[in-house]
């Protein structure tokens, strides 16, 4: 089969859609700098509710970007880790929000002329 | 307020959605070319419903990434093709393709190990 995000049965297609999740995204950033805990990820990343934030874990780890780590604490310890296909992402998601960050603007400008098109903005 | 994708409500976050969203990646990397007419797109990209392809084109054109034009033919013919925002996405999502058509493999073992914990993959 040739790999080609374009064709629906493409497992390619699948990746684009984890590695475009804004979550999915998030958590990789924020695990860029080592391990974090659960309750870390939830204090930073604001308005993930508990249920989605378990699940991007869910798929980050189901796809081999990030590993989980139990320490035999009281009560449990979980820790969450980049591997090394998840470090491979770094560059990129990095860019992806320098540039959702860097054009801000110029996206908003373009939002209010579309939704008022009669207005000079 | 400073500009942080963690945060609910920094737009960043809304931009970050837009070009993680899987349809919009592949419009636009069809776009790379030049205009394109909405039926090409809907040929090329398997699996997209006419309804979601015509709201990922407007979400685009909103967010002022692609431009739309409309020629006075019977019956219309509507083109679609990136403005100087959108080319400015193209390496960033030419790059999250380029990373999803590589990686297809290790992604594809770490699920099979995931889903099946006992059996050796």
């Amino acid at each position: 089969m040739e790999v080609s995000a374009y064709a629906k049965d493409c497992p390619s297609r699948q990746i684009l859609d984890r590695i475009g999740d804004t979550w999915s995204v998030l958590v990789v950033i924020m695990l860029a700098d080592g391990p974090q805990r659960y309750s870390a990820l939830a204090k930073r990343i604001e308005g993930v509710s508990p249920k989605m934030l378990t699940q991007t874990l869910r798929g980050l780890e189901r796809d081999g970007l990030i590993g989980r780590t139990v320490h035999a604490e009281v009560p449990p310890r979980v820790d969450y880790e980049l591997t090394e296909l998840g470090r491979s992402l770094l560059d990129l998601v990095g860019a992806l929000e320098k540039w959702a960050e860097m054009h801000i603007e110029d996206v908003q400008a373009a939002r209010a002329a579309y939704d008022n098109p009669g207005v000079k903005v």
